[in-house]
């Protein structure tokens, strides 16, 4: 029916054709628009940067957006918006758009033809599209971990060079809720970036900011970097959209279209040209220089681009017309470039933006705990996912591809600011969950398999099958509790991703009483039992049935526990077998009877006492140290506010806002106690009340105590929702000062009820002083250090001197109205049963004398983040031995990294290269011996390989190092930068060693 | 800082490259989605049609339609339609979009770039894009005239035709809320049309045809022209948007988009083709032969085009793969052709699908005549814009272009299906009457001007300048008002728009006594003084001030009236002058006090009685036919439901629901009457209530009653909502029968409480009864003809025998539910004073034997049509005579047309050639003396000028009559086509005699 369109086809060309030519950096006219694209001097420049905020799931799943199913919940496709900017872009070369998330773009991009992905590599080397901050997602920067920041934006940032060839130049974190110093100087200037952008700082900080002209600083967000590492910052005076009245989102309500033809009847040229005119100089009055950014965009904007470009075209003809402004479309890269022209002077900025706060009782502080289970879940396998990364690097390359890759997306969008920050809906959540479950069960196949190539002598034995158990924090793994055959052993392998040799224990559910545990050497290694207790029996039982959908056999009776100790990047093996041969078989632990009021714990270094008629903790004392600190521990739930009569906020997902009264102390009377003995663990079983169950672990040569809480489910019966505390209250005086890390990197100093950057209002003297923690919080006096190490994102604060407390569990009853349409009240069901969501977890106390706590923090910190990654698999103990490798490491023999060193990558990439990335774990200053330059020598890290190509990159690696360009800027009241800080220097390629001052980070790109 | 982008352009056409070229006639593969074009054998084949309806004005006014403005009322915006669609269809050369409405398409255009206008050349050569219907709004099919429906698509498809050089092929009347005869035949055959298509029929007849599978037929809407102008017919089986879930409106909340990628987590394309094929073969299952039709759009769809084009790739792709149906791109053209290709025999469809019902008491007949006063407005200027460019032709070409064009908009979307239906919400409709008042101001200059021209014997002497007075119903005209000076006449110049010479009576309102009113060749013509009635003196003083924003003089005291003959097609003047000379002025009326029981009114052969007594009319009396009717009239109102318990259905600006009760007379006791006789008119005013008055008039030499009422404010200060009815009540045994108008055109037989295609379940006695009427209604005996003829768009019915009721206007306090959210009540008002609306009109009762009815309605209904149109100015009465031609004609000094012939188009166009349409006014066998074949002498008619060229063409002039084609359709049951109606034969270029059958409209351009 159609003829041929020979015709069409040169017609398509000529719409191109039709647009003038432009020359780099010249103004030029587009064809019927007369848009320009530089800004002009002596005007007031508005840059127009169009954009739409792509949430990486949210109220919908990551699917849902891209595809725009689930319109009910919110009409968002994200494959509309980057087929209509393309059309948009291409109709007219003075259009420009800016495009951030990659987990959408790269799927977007993956099903496109090889002619519409010319197109846009045409429009993204024309400047018309440019990627700015380039990750998978937009991570959250409260509950995320520097190393899942580090890999979700090299992720991103290595597809955009790969494809494009380009490098991102602008950091686009418009939506997370504050924002870290770890955000601003190592994934901002270390990137390379110019330039950081954002909406959201607190409401008070933004008065003064705008009265000040401060929204725009040079933040430099390391103490221990300064200048050398800081980012030019605009922080938005309002919010990431356009002023009122400049969206133009397709059948969007408020739309007020440009009616430029004379013979309509709402013909409004002279009307909106004077509200784009009044809108342009209120926005120029608060901020420096002749340069103002527009956020030409909202969340899944650009449904239909024409509608905003036909729009925009108009504002930029007439508004430049008038002529008294003058309008342009523009990027956060011509922007920040246009700023730096200008030679102003800019304030300077240091630490972070935490907390944020919106309004009087709006502290963002509820999401730094939110959904802690998902939280754990996306912590734990981010440690997984190092290790795996370093066994498939060990195991070399495979044929069929890298199977560690089926993490990579999963992990990208679970560091979303609406993913691990707790924030989206359930039904998202749950998605999220599901995909790294896919994920890693995939990494766990692909990690049995290469530990089985690893620990084969001989290919041709390669018939071992291992298995790993991910559940067995909940006691269920039918590798172990499976009885011993009478001539096969459980062999287990643990690997350790450290740089060190570890000794570490380890615990797995058994059924059987008479185990002997050997190492691979054929010593017989001291074992204990310990019997598993029935909150985590019962927790065994419903959970397993919840997540994989069968029911467990009985629970196991014992925890099996012993020693391993495993070389730096390396393995070792352990066989436990059946037999009773007194004097070799694991003893089990004995139960305490109290004989007097206090019970002193600890088979170590480290004895902690409690009150046997209370069933409190009292004190702690090292041996070692001598540090002897009295303390004591208790649960306590905040009551969320739902709202008063004052202000109707209440307590939510993003929001922590507590009804101001004191918070109840769970079981404030006799706390019921067991004391469970042994060689190697002492376990003190406390039961706060029905909900709170509390197990503090001492182990020999330990000096912390492992505290593992099981909260839940938090009844709500009452109609009260409840956030629930661990606070620690010792005898000391800290001068309403704490410290919290930032993203598990820097620790950052906190002084409760002030801010260095303005006057605080104090409007919630208990949210408004929560900070965010990922690794731990600590607070000290003029002897001790009383530390504190997590094993997930949590909220954390010192609400009165001596004390540290961590918002450990959340379940509201409300919404706090920020979007997610929810209230955070998370269910666990069996078939139609529901209960409330339980969650277990770990930290670890350690008090040590003042100045000496950040090497256990720093060191164990890591071991926290990279357990021993375990697998199991049942053999003849003599035959195994035969035809395996049972213990090895990476490394030369008698090398290991020094403690203030850890390997935060080291993962082969697609393109047959290694990554590697080196990190000093120490800041400036916090350990006297630790705080220093050290050294890694690669040979020795690499010892069974040859370095054959060795280039330094910026930290996402993708550029060299060498070829980064920094932009300087002028800062008020500053003449010269201050003292450098130290740095490794060059690494000769013949000796390849590589030298790290503290905090610093170095990337590599290795083939061997 | 852009660089040039030499390689997108060449890009870009490889966009288009990459499609496979297509063969005409061939099914061929799209590049990436294997759409295919071509319907298949032996498969049922889903035409998918893609197309968006986009109403004329409706919630929200034209202009806000189309650039997408007020958004808040509806989200639409025309322009993202147009411009997406030709995006996705330069995308695929597989895909197609049907366009309609050319007052949205034809702004469009104008303001497209010469570029995009090839583009859209092209896709409309290769019938990607196909116009459809192509008028300029989609009218409505029960309030407007048949000439306005030509006019409003003749100027879309004159523009199609100029344009792009293409032919409509396919009515497409979707929405309109039922269909008449004349759309069928006149606006469907007679345009070249093969297929009409529409989605509103009876609820019960719908019922029967899915049944029957009878919802395809062919229709035969006249009886006159039988199968000679018969259309295939579709009406859908549910509505015009897509089956449920098969709707892909961007952000629409219930969109399931196709997911056919693997990865995704709701990959669902099993499930969408499931739901394809079942919905399918529903469909199937109620349609004759192996093609349905997927109307795959909504109002105000494809905003953004890819989303729909994108997902119907997709299922075209995948529901082909799969094989049990065939999905393709099609539009109603090549659905009609696939239909006609399967030889398959129909149902035939005679007469109508009036009244409408969409559920049991939900009948579509309300806006027969909601917002009377706007009807008539669009009525009045439809005659106005007729008579204007007669007067364009006759004054010749300007330099300055046509005058008359500035109505044509106006008039083109006053006819749409939610304009002159009286359906918009109130702001749209004050949107429609100032772009008609806007129009009417110019083309009221362009008149002024012509008639100057016209008038002036000598170019020097045009000093002339005319007025005219548009609010001369409400005594309301400064040039006749104004008193007369010394030296100068008012001058009245009338011209006649008919092709014959009338007589008519002139009444102007004047405030002297003494006035003489002289005839062109200074014959003193008798005149009379009537008073001004206080009812119309109120209302000049509230709407003139509503309407102009002035306050006006003090009412005049008279009007003057006089009776005018006017040559055909020409003027004559008059001259009014003020002096005292006995004999020669205006008689003033006088005031009748009735002597007995029975006042008998009429200066000439028609006598009226009334009683004054009871102040009601008796008795008609033609004193020349000697009918003498006993006849009653009387003012009712039904109350309105507000649904009741059964079904909320509330009546609306839609939908007509009497509450069930026998409707209120307005004023049961005495009405006081007052008479007034004078030489030329005796007037009986009639004060039915406070809010109710009726003049009738009987004029000297006419054989009718005028009849003016005057209706408002209705008051609902009871809450009641109430729809005005005038009832005729005759001594007629009438038998359930009575007679209306096809869009004044045919008339069709009514039966009350019975339809001829289904068995009626009456559920409305009224409203179900209740037909549209243009020109008028009137029941029959066995002696007598009772005929009523109206000045605008009315509902009328006979709900008992002997009984004619007409309704004249509706106040109303629901809405019901039909989408406009407004209940229909009317006000004015003057500063912040409002007031219900008043509604003014005529209608004209005449009482003729049986058989003799149809002359009046048919001569005397073209001039109510075509009234004198009246031009002022004062001037020296013998020197205007020296230098003007004071009366004229285009004709042959001796020729008149014949009474069964109108000029309904006389018109120059653009292009420099004449629109010429002539009708023939009777049906076959109406009048034995008229129902004949008639001639034209063309030669006669244009007696001053040379016909040089002379071409006919289809209704719309798009096409040479000659080459019009027709497709032959099987029916049930018949074997041959019956006898052929009489029509005109070719026309002989040098005779130039144009003969027409009965209702035979032809169709001519002519170049002089």
């Amino acid at each position: 029916m159609a003829p041929p369109l020979p015709l069409l086809m040169l017609l398509l060309a000529a719409v191109v054709l039709a647009a003038p030519a432009a020359t780099e950096g010249m103004a030029f006219a587009a064809a019927s628009n007369a848009t320009t694209t530089s800004p002009v001097t002596g005007k007031l420049n508005v840059h127009l940067v169009p954009h739409s905020h792509d949430d990486v799931g949210w109220l919908k799943t990551v699917d849902q957006y891209f595809v725009g199913s689930n319109n009910s919940i919110q009409g968002a496709c994200v494959l509309n918006t980057l087929d209509s900017v393309v059309d948009a872009l291409a109709r007219d070369p003075a259009r420009k758009f800016v495009v951030v998330e990659q987990a959408f773009f790269q799927r977007w991009w993956a099903e496109k033809s090889p002619t519409i992905q010319a197109i846009v590599h045409k429009l993204v080397d024309s400047g018309q599209l440019e990627f700015i901050n380039g990750g998978w997602c937009m991570h959250d920067e409260a509950a995320v971990h520097y190393i899942d920041m580090i890999d979700q934006t090299t992720l991103g940032h290595r597809m955009i060079k790969k494809q494009f060839n380009k490098t991102p130049r602008a950091g686009w974190q418009i939506d997370p809720f504050g924002h870290s110093a770890v955000q601003a100087y190592l994934l901002g200037a270390e990137l390379g970036f110019d330039s950081v952008h954002f909406a959201r700082i607190d409401y008070q900080d933004r008065a003064k900011r705008k009265a000040d002209k401060g929204l725009e600083v040079i933040w430099r967000g390391s103490r221990t970097f300064g200048s050398s590492s800081q980012i030019f910052t605009n922080a938005f005076p309002v919010h990431y959209s356009p002023p009122d009245g400049f969206g133009f989102e397709v059948l969007d309500e408020n739309i007020i279209p440009v009616q430029d033809d004379l013979s309509l009847f709402d013909y409004n040229v002279e009307e909106r040209v004077n509200d784009f005119v009044a809108a342009a100089i209120a926005q120029a009055n608060v901020t420096r220089t002749n340069h103002i950014m527009w956020t030409m965009g909202d969340d899944f904007n650009y449904q239909y681009a024409e509608s905003w470009f036909r729009n925009m075209d108009k504002l930029i003809q007439h508004v430049n017309k008038d002529g008294r402004v003058h309008a342009l479309y523009s990027t956060p890269s011509i922007y920040t470039d246009a700023k730096h022209a200008s030679n102003e002077s800019w304030p300077v900025k240091y630490d972070d933006h935490f907390p944020y706060a919106d309004s009087t009782n709006a502290y963002w502080t509820g999401y730094f705990t939110s959904r802690p289970t998902f939280k754990r879940y996306v912590r734990a396998y981010s440690g997984y996912y190092l290790a795996a990364r370093q066994i498939e690097f060990l195991v070399g390359k495979s044929s069929s591809g890298l199977f560690t890759s089926s993490l990579e997306d999963a992990m990208g969008i679970a560091q979303h600011h609406d993913a691990v920050s707790g924030t989206a809906k359930q039904h998202t959540t749950d998605d999220y969950s599901k995909r790294i479950a896919l994920g890693a069960s995939k990494v766990e196949k692909g990690v049995n398999t290469a530990l089985t190539c690893l620990t084969s002598s001989n290919r041709t034995f390669m018939s071992v099958k291992f298995n790993q158990c991910p559940l067995l924090n909940l006691s269920y793994c039918p590798s172990t509790e499976e009885t011993n055959s009478a001539t096969k052993s459980l062999v287990i392998v643990a690997y350790n991703p450290l740089g060190w040799e570890r000794s570490d224990f380890i615990r797995v559910p058994v059924n059987d009483e008479n185990l002997t545990v050997k190492s691979s050497d054929g010593t017989i290694v001291e074992s204990q039992l310990v019997e598993v207790d029935n909150v985590t029996g019962n927790l065994r039982q419903l959970y397993v049935k919840a997540y994989l959908g069968i029911t467990p056999d009985k629970t196991p009776k014992y925890w099996l526990v012993f020693q391993a100790s495993v070389p730096p990047m390396g393995w070792d093996s352990y066989y436990i077998s059946r037999g009773t041969r007194e004097g070799y078989n694991s003893t089990v632990s004995t139960m305490v009877s109290p004989s007097n009021d206090t019970i002193e714990v600890g088979p170590g270094p480290l004895k902690v006492s409690f009150s046997s008629t209370s069933g409190q903790l009292k004190r702690i004392f090292n041996s070692i140290s001598g540090v002897d600190l009295p303390i004591q521990q208790s649960f306590l739930w905040y009551r969320s506010s739902e709202g008063d009569a004052m202000d109707s906020q209440a307590s939510g997902a993003y929001i922590f806002r507590p009804d101001g009264n004191t918070p109840t102390t769970v079981s404030s009377s006799v706390v019921p106690l067991k004391v469970i003995r042994g060689p190697l663990v002492d376990e003190v079983h406390q039961q706060f009340s029905s909900w709170i169950y509390q197990i503090t672990r001492l182990y020999k040569n330990k000096e912390h105590a492992e505290v593992e809480y099981t909260i839940g489910p938090v009844p709500v019966d009452d109609d009260v929702g409840k956030e629930v505390i661990t606070r620690l209250t010792a005898n000391m005086v800290t001068n309403s000062t704490f410290y919290t890390d930032s993203n598990a990197r820097d620790f950052i100093k906190r002084v409760r009820n002030y801010r260095e950057d303005w006057d605080l209002q104090v409007t919630q003297p208990v949210a408004g002083n929560y900070y965010p923690v990922n690794l731990g919080v600590y607070v000290a006096d003029g002897k001790y250090e009383l530390s504190v190490l997590v094993d997930r994102a949590v909220g954390a604060s010192s609400i009165q001197d001596g004390q540290l407390e961590i918002m450990l569990h959340r379940r509201l009853l409300k919404d706090d109205a920020r979007g997610v349409g929810e209230p955070l009240d998370e269910i666990v069901c069996v078939d139609k049963d529901c209960e409330g969501l339980t969650a277990r977890g770990t930290y670890y106390v350690n008090v040590e004398k003042l100045g000496h706590g950040a090497h256990w923090r720093r060191t164990y910190g890591q071991q926290v983040y990279s357990p021993f990654l375990l697998a199991f698999t049942h053999e003849e103990e003599t035959s195994w031995k035969s035809y395996s490798v049972p213990k090895a490491s990476m490394m030369d023999a008698n090398y290991s990294l020094p403690d203030n060193v850890a390997i935060i990558t080291l993962q082969n990439l697609d393109d047959g290269t290694t990554l590697l990335r080196l990190a000093h774990l120490f800041q400036a200053a916090e350990d006297p011996q630790y705080s220093v330059l050290t050294k890694v020598d690669l040979r020795k890290v690499f010892a069974k390989r040859t370095i054959k190509e060795f280039t330094e990159t910026n930290l996402s690696a993708n550029q060299k190092k060498s070829e980064m360009k920094k932009l300087n800027w002028k800062v008020v009241g500053e003449t010269e930068n201050g003292p450098s800080p130290i740095k490794g220097g060059p690494v000769d390629s013949q000796a390849l060693v590589v030298e790290l001052g503290p905090m610093e980070i170095r990337t590599f790109l290795l083939k061997f």
